[in-house]
Formats: C-alpha cells, structure tokens, sequence
C-alpha cells in the first residue's frame, strides 16, 4: 500500500517538482529577448509625475534598538499578534531600505539593492497597505525605490474586510493580517528576469522573493517590530484592490508587521 | 511590432507566470496526505547512526566580527573572489546555525528554526562541499541539525573539475564557485511539504529556500566573509555528486562562500 500510495503521489507531483530543478538547456537553443536586442523593461514601474511624492526620513544607523546582528538573527520569529501603537515614518523608512532600496543603478534594467536577484533585475514592486504609521493616513501607498518616497494610491474603505478577504484562511490567529500596522504587499513584474532568462527566470523570482521578506524579518526584529510573511492570499482579490492587471504584474508574496506586544 | 512581439511573448511565458501565482482551490476538492491521515515525513533526512559524527562548536555571540545588523543589511553584497585562508570551524558552525538550525521540534514533522518555512515543514538538508575549513580535511559532508553535527560523506578527487562543472556558467568571474573555503548545495526533499501542502507546495518551496539563503548573506557579512548565490547549475551533475535520486531529493539551490579578500 505505501509503494501505491508513493507511486500516485510521485505521479501528483512530478511536473511541479520539475519547476524546482535548474534546467538551462532551453538557453542554448532560443534567443532571449535581450539577445535578440528588444528594447530593455524599466527597473522601476512608471508612475504620474505630477503626483507629489511622499518623502520618507533619511536612514541612520541609529534607528536599530536591536543592533547585534546575532540576536537579530537569532531571535526572528513569525508573528502574528501585534500593539495596536503606530510605527514611525523612520521606522517604515528604514524597513524600505533594508528590502528594496537602491543602491546603485546599473543600466535601464538593473539596479543593486540590498537583496541579491539573480541578473540584477529586481523583478518587485512594493505596495503598503497603511493603517497606523505616523503621519501617514490610512490607505494604500506605492514604494518608489528610485526617488526612496512613497506614492498615494487609494484611500481604502472597509481596509479591514478587503484585507481580510485578500488573506483569506491564514493558520493559527483569523484574520490577524488586517490587525498589522502596514501590510506590505510584493508584486512582481516577470518580464523584468524574463528579458534575460527566458523561461528559466521564473524559478528564480520566487527565490529572489524569498531573500527580499528575509530582510524583512531581519530589520523588523531589528526595530522591535514583528511580522509574518504571508503566502496564502486570494490572488484575483488581491490584484484587485492594488489595480494590477494580475498578467504582467500581480502580487507574489505578502507580509503583515506591527509593532511587538510587550509582556 | 511592438505589440506583436508583446503577444508572442505573453503566451510563450505564461504558462510558469502561472506558477508564481497564489492559487489555493485546488485544496477545496482534494484532500491532502495529512488530511488522509498518511504517515509523517521525517524532518531530517535519515542517516546511518553507526557513523561517528563531526562535533560543531558550540555557536556563541563573540563570534560576530561586524556587530551592527545595520552595517550587515546595508554591506551585503554578493562576492565572487575569495582569499585562499580557512575559515574556521566555528564560523562554520554559526553559518549553519543562521540557517538551518534548530530552534525547537513541533512534532515529527515540523521544526522551528532561524529562518521561517510555511506550514514549518523547512523542506532542505545542507551539503557542505569543503575546500578550506580549519581542522576539516576535503571533502563532501552533511549537515544534521538537530544534532547540530556535520556527518563525513566523500573525499573528493578533482573537486575543483567536479564543482566547476556542475556549476558552469557563472557569470562575471569563470570558474569561481570552487575557489570557495565551502560550496553550500542545499537539497530539497519535497514532500516534507507536499504532505501537508500537496501542489500548492512548490511555489512557497523556492520561496524558503530564498529565505535561508539570505540569512547566509546576512552571517557572512557578520564574520567578514563573502558569498554568492549560484542559482545556475548542472541538476544531473550535482545530484550526482552528492548522491541524490533527483526526484524526491535534488539541489535546489547553492552558494560558495569563502574569506574576503583584504585590499
């Protein structure tokens, strides 16, 4: 019965397992869009310049109430309850930097941050969902890593049940995601890794999605808050209240983060 | 043009654009392995317990060179030219300790550690393939977390022809990944995940696995060595190596980290 059982189950299985393992032959016999000289994607989402942009506080190293690195790492959990204080413009700042900041512009297409992602094409964009940052009113914003300043979106009503219904059935505490104070939100425009990688890329975008929340987790103990990454959401709804038209752009990953609740 | 080129690109894409999407229904109409009350996987991998195994020391907070997780956040980047000293066996020991050690065991089949995995399945084992490790001689070992112990698996002949092939094509600097100290291969064994997540597994798989990575960055950067992913590989070649079937054990992802060079 066991042997049956592996045997349905490996049959269940076999294609997404495919999806995990490197397989660049493809490379030697396609060209890629950049071989092929297309024109290059943009590494950051173009936005209306005549919206006046909000600025975020300049990041100082004393920020960080937590410094040692050994108890930060050490001391990461995923959390899921949280104060019902705001976090501070700095603080949000800080965590904005630590995940997608810009380091340096290398061409059009490729930037340095402080996360690696294979090829340099950062593939991500970062929503905020606010509900309590100081200064901030409530609502959803855009990350814009180039300038380090946010856009306002969209006031939200109902932020709660909209959040709620987009982060449908999280484990261990209900509806925990809307009770954060910022809700961050990653989508990822493919077409950024596909340019170079073709149908390789796809694998590493998740990857690369995976060392971004890292360094949330890292900061975020770093400052005394807490978060939880958040992989199972409603992609259509989700999609839906950030406008992405959930082809060329849709969320991949999510987060929920407040500050921590004190003993 | 323009839009022709967009139309053939979308379809040849769209397929694994798919896959980074969340898509949970199909947990509405199956019941998975867990739910069938199928027995657990194991969360190690089983080894021969008559093999005396290699004692790591005990991992403590003086080992952290560069103190301020500020400093580690923002000086992260990923390094390709190593200096040829050793790194010691106590930064070895911390290394894993960042990224794949074991904090506390749920159950038979879930353990919290440094870094999260959904559902804590933490579906990986680590492969050390050591060239430059204090007190170690050459070689292929395995990391067992949860007796935080490196168990001894092959001397390596050739190990720099072996390892360059198996991760060819590195961009930037050729040949790199064997001038590494270590050569990190984790492995991933999927159905520690599938179990519970059945095809909806596979998405958050890559996404863990970028987790863990990243954490790697952020303890090397602390004890002033460097690092860099290696997301391009020989599947076939490296599951050799290692002795892996390729189907319910395989590489997923890698990285050789070694001593910075000193300018």
């Amino acid at each position: 019965m066991y042997i049956n059982y592996m045997g349905v189950t490996m049959s269940r299985y076999n294609k997404n397992r495919e999806f995990l393992k490197a397989d660049f032959s493809v490379l030697n016999s396609i060209k890629t869009d950049k071989q092929k000289g297309l024109p290059t994607p943009l590494f950051q989402k173009e936005y209306n310049h005549e919206q006046t942009l909000i600025d975020l506080p300049e990041v100082k190293k004393e920020i960080v109430f937590k410094e040692n690195v050994f108890d930060c790492l050490n001391d990461r959990r995923s959390i899921r309850r949280y104060s019902e204080d705001s976090i501070s413009m700095s603080q949000l700042s800080y965590l904005l930097w630590s995940t997608q900041g810009i380091q340096k512009i290398v061409n059009d297409t490729n930037t340095l941050r402080r996360v690696p992602s294979g090829g340099a094409s950062h593939p991500f964009e970062t929503y905020l969902i606010i509900n309590r940052v100081e200064g901030l009113e409530e609502g959803i914003y855009r990350y814009i890593p180039l300038e380090h300043k946010l856009m306002f979106m969209y006031q939200l009503k109902n932020i709660d049940e909209a959040i709620d219904k987009a982060a449908a059935n999280q484990p261990f505490v209900p509806n925990f995601v809307s009770k954060g104070a910022v809700i961050f939100a990653w989508s990822c425009i493919p077409y950024r890794a596909e340019y170079k990688f073709d149908i390789t890329a796809h694998k590493k975008i998740l990857i690369d999605v995976g060392h971004l929340c890292q360094n949330l987790y890292i900061a975020s103990e770093s400052i005394e808050c807490g978060m939880c990454a958040i992989g199972i959401y409603d992609q259509k709804t989700i999609d839906a209240i950030l406008s992405l038209d959930g082809e060329n752009e849709f969320v991949i990953y999510m987060a929920a983060l407040g500050r921590k609740l004190k003993f």
